[in-house]
């Protein structure tokens, strides 16, 4: 079984259980609507491709993770599109949660998709009961608060954003969380893979505001133009798109370089260079390849 | 140390984690708003009681299953007074959350104290990996989806409401989260707690809804009128006080009847009446003890 299908099958069997017959249909409605078709994947791709490299000692747990950070991601992206924090009529092409369902049961998407997260981890690991709290700990470091998303989202409502705290933990965190969860489920030393999620966080950061900036709706699914709209920070807004490309033209480097010694090294530093490129506005992608 | 003290101590210790320096400020305050004073600390207290029935096994891990449960209980009542569902400035007589900090902090403080309720399990269970898995997947049953907290909300939007299908999800199944924790936390079986967790579950909502009928802010913290004003399902309004304060009289026998052989039998049922008391409209106490 291929990544993305592991993927998907994982999702699918998480949504099977947190709406199952008796669950009140909009509820159900809208997680799936939440969750399906899902976009590019990328975190928890990058969680099973970590596991895959540390040598996938345990796939059960490692697919339990990368579902859990993707319902996560999932999560925030129905809390931030509501109307008190982007506001966004559409996502991935279709309505938001909260512009389908209304904001009582987009509210509840989002908080049955975080539970669903954690429960799935409980469930998926009872044979490998020494998995459990570290991987739950190490998700809940990577979306909670002080220093995960929920607290870079929060960071949106301070007088004053430090915007690399904010960037830190609005999305480097949870690819440290992928990156970590892939290592922890097939025995591997996190520590060994946190430059690489760091890279990799920060890379896909400045893609996203690139996107935002030149006009596109994005990988992360984000309708263009958002950011100038609310105010938010963007790299490119102070240092411009060139600056930008050449940032992360350096970022995709870094976490190239920095792939520990492992039986796919070479194959992981080409998938990253891969997904890094596909993620691109298209017709900048060139330039930064 | 007593009950209430663990838990506090237990509170205390998540927030510590989960408002740690560089978290941003305004959430850190919300968290710590929404979680203290606390309120009755009922389902806590109703956890750590059955855990020292059950012998007391592991007081660490029974904590901490207390103060997820806590945690998550505080979470749904930000997020159930949001405009969006109740509208409520007011919260055991302060502001709501969001009436203090605006929806946004509202939100994000929900989002973070699940989050909090799951990693403090984790983290408090490392030394019994055993316990890690069937602690988090009892919670999140609890307050999750389907048949949970998040599912019990739920039904609010929807066009029908199955009112014994909502009560259960709304309000029993945390008692039960709370009963089979505190259980499970101390090597019991939590099969044999259920009828108690489901009868003292559905005398306080009934408890509840007399406080909102006779026009007094509850245990739980609501302001009085708000199920009237919202046309909520409340069990007065189809019985009349008299019949809900029998229904009552009822559900406290049969979970008093329902204690189960353990070391601390008589005294766990003293307690039982002596809560149930405890939590009901002073001028209808009387007749319904």
């Amino acid at each position: 079984m291929d990544l993305s299908e592991r993927i998907e099958n994982g999702m699918q069997l998480a949504l099977r259980y947190s709406t199952a017959n008796g669950c009140p249909p909009l509820l159900a409605r809208g997680m799936r609507h939440a969750v399906f078709p899902g976009g590019a994947r990328i975190r928890p791709r990058l969680c099973l491709a970590v596991a895959a490299a540390c040598g996938d000692r345990d796939q059960q747990a490692a697919t339990a993770a990368a579902t859990a950070i993707e319902l996560l991601h999932c999560a925030s992206l129905v809390h931030d599109d509501m109307p008190c924090f982007d506001n966004a009529a559409t996502r991935r092409g279709k309505s938001s949660v909260h512009a389908e369902f209304g904001e009582e049961v987009a509210l509840l998407v989002g908080d049955g998709l975080i539970v669903a997260a954690f429960e799935t981890v409980a469930r998926e690991t009872l044979h490998a009961p020494r998995l459990t709290a570290p991987l739950i700990a190490t998700i809940a470091k990577a979306v909670g608060s002080p220093y995960g998303l929920v607290a870079g989202q929060a960071w949106e409502s301070e007088p004053e954003i430090n915007i690399d705290q904010y960037h830190r933990a609005k999305t480097a965190s949870l690819f440290a969380g992928a990156v970590s969860t892939g290592a922890l489920a097939s025995g591997g030393n996190p520590q060994d893979w946190l430059v690489l999620a760091d890279a990799l966080g920060s890379a896909y950061q400045v893609a996203d505001d690139l996107y935002d900036a030149i006009g596109k709706t994005g990988s992360m699914g984000k309708p263009a133009g958002q950011d100038t709209r609310n105010g938010k920070p963007n790299i490119v807004l102070s240092i411009g798109i060139e600056g930008a490309l050449g940032q992360l033209r350096l970022l995709v480097d870094k976490a190239a370089d920095s792939v520990p010694d492992c039986a796919g090294q070479d194959a992981f530093r080409a998938m990253i260079r891969n997904e890094a490129t596909r993620l691109m506005p298209k017709q900048l992608a060139a330039s930064a390849a």
